[in-house]
């Protein structure tokens, strides 16, 4: 399972703000923390209306001052990718390319040039996806493309898109029926989602989010965006990969029992 | 999800203990404890060797002086069965039938006499099922033999059959394609699981369990054998069943949030 840790993300006050004043400290707290807690690779969001360009770049130098772990680029610009990707020292992820005709043409080449692992998120030109068809429609067209643009299989991270259940009782239902049709179709496609937006509107949104990862790693998640210092959900992670016979006389979660890190 | 209280069970000391010296004091402060926690129904194990018929039969007497709470009455030996099934007030639930032929023919009229619903635990005259392929002819079977002497579906309640992970690294993920398989099958019937089976002889039985028993609603699991005062488990089962779109509104979710029943 690879955590990709989602806490540097513009969208919250705090790293906006450290962003902003360049706060390359608060930064690399938050880097630390991340890599201690387990994080496979750190998604890096520098999304401030005017003035992206700069900031995903400042981010990923000062990311990369203080770990080797890889950098997941969350963004949709062009320019701010193009100037983020050649800083980037270990192989890049970006987050996301859509099956929107402009951004996918858009990133498509930034994709081929950097050779970059992608995640291709479940949405097109006619707004985000309702039901399970819809997802494994735009599924299906993300990866008929990539591929055919010569990106691999294993390259490719189809996110099905969550969104909260609060919204819609049929929406969590939807996410995992789409993950298990596209493990089933796709066997070498990697599946991630972003499963924190499940709880968005509900109170003990860790409990949600801990419970939902767990539920999508039953019908075949490869990746999951979540915030690795959620000790219950590292610990459930551990737990799902030894039930799911991913790791060998369950030695990962016994080793991480004996480190004390298993603190749930 | 129905959730069958499993600490009734005189496998394990402190019950076999209470059940030997007639302690209905303690026996009923578990009554009351998983009462108290949202069991569904009570699992009742009186199989203590040489004396099961009265055991059980006492404990069912004892459980009914304190709650309303339906039993679900865990044995294989008829003549206990035939003592304890008149003394349930409520419907009773039996646990379980199984695909060999002596225990089948023995415990098939009890659940006509009384109409009981009944737990089909996948096991046959060949040992306890490998592979997914063994859980499913086992489930056919079971169905087939039951539907046919006139029991209805939905009080058929196949338990694929839980192996401990530690033992194989295979058996989680062959119990959870059964339930999914299963519940493709047969949209009618129940799918029941001794879930606390999965985690003998790892550390931190609690969090495997919990993380089990979500991983196997999402593939449709109906009912658990498991412990109801496992706070966690509980919180995690009420966001499944909001996640699953089982809880309109998030109603129950969010009722156990402001009761501060969600202690996870």
């Amino acid at each position: 399972m690879l955590i990709i840790g989602e806490r540097l993300n513009s969208t919250r006050k705090k790293i906006r703000e450290a962003v902003e004043q360049r706060d390359a400290e608060f930064i690399r707290g938050e880097v630390e923390k991340q890599v201690a807690a387990g994080a496979d690779l750190l998604d890096v969001n520098g999304g401030i209306a005017g003035s992206e360009v700069e900031c995903l770049s400042w981010m990923v130098n000062v990311v990369q001052e203080s770990t080797d772990v890889p950098i997941c680029l969350d963004s949709a610009d062009a320019e701010a990718l193009e100037q983020a990707l050649p800083l980037c020292r270990k192989r890049p992820m970006i987050n996301s390319i859509t099956d929107e005709p402009e951004r996918f043409q858009s990133l498509l080449p930034l994709i081929k040039k950097y050779d970059a692992q992608i995640i291709a998120l479940c949405l097109g030109e006619s707004g985000p996806p309702k039901a399970v068809d819809d997802r494994l429609e735009l599924a299906e067209s993300l990866i008929s493309k990539l591929t055919k643009a010569g990106v691999a299989l294993e390259d490719i991270f189809v996110d099905p898109c969550v969104f909260p259940v609060s919204t819609g009782p049929e929406y969590g239902t939807a996410v995992l029926t789409a993950v298990r049709e596209i493990r089933q179709r796709y066997p070498e496609v990697r599946i991630s989602g972003g499963v924190s937006n499940v709880s968005f509107g509900l109170p003990l949104r860790k409990l949600v989010n801990e419970t939902f990862l767990v539920m999508l790693m039953a019908q075949g998640l490869d990746a999951a965006i979540v915030d690795p210092t959620d000790s219950q959900m590292m610990a459930n992670v551990l737990a799902a990969e030894a039930i799911l016979g991913r790791d060998e006389f369950c030695g990962n979660f016994l080793k991480a029992f004996r480190d004390g890190k298993l603190t749930a």
